[in-house]
């Protein structure tokens, strides 16, 4: 298909009263991601020339966030919000000069496929407008979307509808795709004379159709259209995401032992036959090669973990870690900004914070990087083949050079030479008895203090 | 309403053989309390003059846990268990002078709710005898309930009852309200003349009405009665005790990004836009201030965390772990019967037990205050602004000074005055070319074991 | 009944290519054990004689599989996949003088019970051959189970079957019984005239039948046949056997408080009144006993657990950790490999691998045994009622005496004599107002580092 350009409106201008919160709704978790960038993950599917955000309450937040996602994108500020032709009214003066189509979408409704938006614009080569509906099990309150086969004659209104409308069950869902200047040029005709007040975008069907202008309707599976009110509305999305993450991954060739314990982001990208075991928190920004695995009680964010590396159980990556093959990050380890090369070994309670570890390089247990002095971060270097002893602290800026070893129990502040030992530490010195009597004289204390209160 | 006085009997003296359990089956936990506690507390709503509950197996572990509830609580024994009238007679000597009504509740029931009690309540002011009853699913052997209206005719046990009555699917949920004397008068008027040879609560209900006295019925939801006989019975009931928690905490506007992964306590307190990640385990007498973050894989115990404070992923606060505002404790940290004020910062790998840590001070990895000797807990005291380096071990009774610093890898056993360094370390001497020749050695002796061996 | 001997015959060659996996499907893990344990244990339930399993795709990696179940199983390769008729003659050289019957299982079909293999034998003294059937709510393409009263008249394919017979809801499972050099006579004759050009072992009841040899069916409930050919069903079937397994422990009388979030094994023991909080994984080989409690997020693998230890959160027991009564292991705490006696105490943030604990000794937090010196492990030997203080380094080979103790931040290289006080540290120096100066510098440090940027 040689398809014209599109431009994307998403509207994220309400408030969300129903969500009990001072965040504004858009930016509510889904997937580890605000609500916003799945509606944009989809738009951008269609790759759009522009793409305008409307917000409206906590405009900046949504700002902010939009262009998190997408820093090209376009924001507008919907400062009262007067309904849906209006808000998209806001978008006109950005697309003013945008050939081709524009698109509106919902930042609160996350799940529209990529694929029903491309049923959208190939259906736009036979009607002006194309509106999105669904067949609603329970259709309820939804507008209704009164058809003769592809062709839309009108949106009726729930409260406006006859009893013999109100038992259509194919409904709107708000999206719609038109031609943008045409969009805009009905949008600004739209009133207000309504109980409410307010521009409803639903009213440009019966505005073009006056017009002679055609609409149709694309259907798709109601799941799709699951918007997002309150919070329990939330949950259930995010188990909805969840449901569709786990399914994706088990299709791919990953192992999930017990999918349904497992947490993935918008982002999260795992290989063929990577292995994740039960209790796993995906975070965004993780992507697990093929063959890698990640133990039980994992929580990884903003890092890559690549071929026959083993993680956890009990592990936490964050930000800026990257593992190299053959890696092992083992139980009660937290790596942060640090490149681990292959075959480097961290078994056991450590962490690792601005850190390069040369390959095969074993990092003894309770191990620390002190990166921070109280002020600034600072960076730690070890070589390959290195042996760094057991609770080691490494007070950086600082370098280990390949194949030294630092002696445990050592505070290493200055460069430790290749091949070098270092210790910095104290001789072992056994008190004979000792022990015994400094039992009994604690046990002596304890009991006068029991005497004097 | 003027609601006169209410007095509590609450019986829980069963042994709970379908439990397969030495412990009794009152003690059982659900929401991290005893199942017992759920009743009481539910009770407790009515402001009761008095609380009287009825032990029987393991009468001392449930008298125990019955005043960890509520110490002014009455215990009676129930030393053989021969019904419920048997039950609730032991209760009328401590009741001998209470005025007002009577309410006898379950210890293996815990949802009945507080509204529920006040409907019955109010329901006494047209009945002398008031019975809850609710419409069963599935009536199976429940005693029925047959009624005029509000007016309750008799109790019929399923095993006495003709087909026709079989067919009345409203049943009997145990619970009871009437005047205390009367009660107590009734109960002492019931004979075990049947074949099981016990005194039943229900017979009370004839023996009222042969003497002129109205009985009425409550009707409450199915779900409110759920007791507990089995460890399936008690999964579900926690599955339920969940659900509900969840559903009210997203109701209170707190987020929960997967709330099927989070476990309540009966008395777990969140504030409006606290955010709990996956996997958060509330353990009793928690109280988290709105805006406080839990993250994912955190275990919390007996504690309060301040509005802007992050605690986790994987975090474990015990008894008496205070955070102040814009505390941080993060992975692999635990928190015991310590107080962190403002701004502090516990990042990984610590242990703190019995502290102070005064605001903005900032904790380094592998931290721990060695608060035990052997013998006796002490404590340890830090100042404000100061600086515990990596791998600081505080060793207690101590105390550090506001803004003074520790060098990392020190065991301080002594005050560090305000503003000092205070350093307990070797210095670093490297030995050039020994890790290598080390390396060898370690290789050559394993290699000559295996000849050896 | 007095029983003939039986062999099994596992039939374990497919390469599963639904599964996307370069894992043989066979191999993949159900209860952490691979799937093919799951139909060897329910066939060792009859104390067969011999067992072979037919491996192909990976044989190698399924041979390994099945020998560490029962290091006395056969395993015949079969090089080319052409039916399971072909398969189970692979089967026939080995046990062409095995006396009895020969049982035909599916390395894919977990969830067979040992009493409907049970039945399957009682059967076999009515038929010459016994087929186990299963009534399927959704017959889909199954092979149809053509019969009078208990008599099998044929298997039909789905594909042959004519209207009425696809009507017929009675499938079959594959698992097959017949006296053992009949079955392989009958297999012999077994012919691949057909569509797909394989040698099915269906076919073997007509070839019975025109012999005049009767063919019986035994039913078993449709959960037991449930198959795994895709992940999705590999998932399912985990739920399935974590559905049973914690139904099982809930009779056996164990508290789990939130049963849908512990992960058995194949193989796990849990005494009674043993309690398990929410989110514990069991790996292989772990026993807990009776009245032992293991708390929320621990990980467990070949490890023993006694009458009244506790452990966790968050710790993880590795193989050959052995508790014995009320130890206690606590939080971010690791045991590897190592034997601690009663009463011992390892609280937090400590690794133990290769060591030895006596009765009543106290392990401080941060404790490390630094069993690795970058070429072999060592072991640590601990005496009883000893106090090794917080932070202590255990480099081993190492023994600390009896009632000894180590100074807390001790790096311990040498034997502490029994009743010993081992000290290995610096003493602290405290730098009046070098903690502000030091701050003052790094400060001033940054500033110069930003402007020089």
């Amino acid at each position: 298909m040689n398809r014209p350009s599109v431009s994307l409106i998403v509207l994220a201008a309400g408030q969300g009263t129903r969500m009990n919160s001072d965040l504004p709704k858009v930016l509510h978790p889904l997937g580890a991601a605000p609500l916003l960038h799945h509606a944009m993950r989809a738009g951008q599917s269609l790759e759009p020339e522009r793409m305008v955000v409307v917000a409206g309450h906590g405009a900046e937040q949504v700002a902010k966030a939009a262009r998190a996602f997408d820093e090209t994108v376009d924001v507008v500020v919907q400062a009262e919000q007067l309904g849906t032709a209006h808000a998209v009214a806001q978008a006109a003066p950005l697309l003013a000069d945008a050939p081709g189509d524009a698109v509106v979408l919902y930042g609160d409704t996350p799940f529209i496929r990529p694929e029903t938006l491309d049923r959208m614009l190939e259906a736009r080569e036979r009607h002006a407008i194309v509106v999105l509906g669904f067949q609603a099990a329970d259709p309820g309150r939804y507008g209704r979307l009164v058809t003769r086969g592809e062709d839309l004659e009108r949106i009726i209104e729930w409260k406006d509808a006859t009893d013999q409308e109100r038992a259509i069950t194919l409904c709107n869902s708000g999206v719609i795709c038109a031609e943008a200047l045409m969009l805009f040029a009905l949008v600004s005709e739209v009133g207000n004379d309504n109980a409410a007040g307010e521009y409803y975008l639903t009213d440009i069907i019966e505005l073009a159709r006056t017009r002679g202008l055609s609409a149709g309707v694309v259907i798709c599976d109601e799941s799709e259209t699951l918007g997002v009110n309150t919070r329990a509305q939330l949950a259930d999305a995010e188990a909805e995401f969840q449901r569709r993450a786990r399914a994706a991954a088990l299709e791919d060739g990953v192992t999930l032992t017990a999918p349904e314990t497992v947490f993935f982001a918008l982002d999260t990208y795992l290989g063929r036959d990577a292995i994740v075991g039960p209790n796993v928190v995906f975070g965004p920004g993780v992507t697990v090669e093929s063959g890698a695995e990640i133990r039980a009680f994992c929580h990884l964010e903003g890092c890559h973990i690549s071929r026959g590396a083993t993680v956890g159980p009990f592990a936490r990556l964050r930000p800026g870690a990257e593992l190299a093959e053959d890696v092992h990050v083992g139980n009660f380890v937290e790596i942060k900004n640090s490149v681990l090369d292959e075959g480097v070994k961290v078994g056991h309670l450590t962490y690792l914070g601005d850190a390069h570890v040369g390959e095969q390089t074993n990092i003894g247990a309770g191990t620390v990087t002190c990166n921070y002095d109280g002020v600034s971060k600072h960076r730690t270097t070890i070589g390959a083949h290195a042996f760094i002893g057991s609770d080691t602290m490494l007070v950086a800026p600082v370098t280990v050079g390949a194949r030294a070893m630092t002696a445990s129990g050592s505070v290493i502040t200055g460069e430790v030479p290749a091949e070098a030992l270092a210790v910095a530490r104290a001789k072992q010195v056994n008190k004979p008895g000792l022990a015994t009597r400094l039992i009994e004289r604690f046990r002596a204390e304890k009991a006068a203090k029991k005497e004097t209160n």
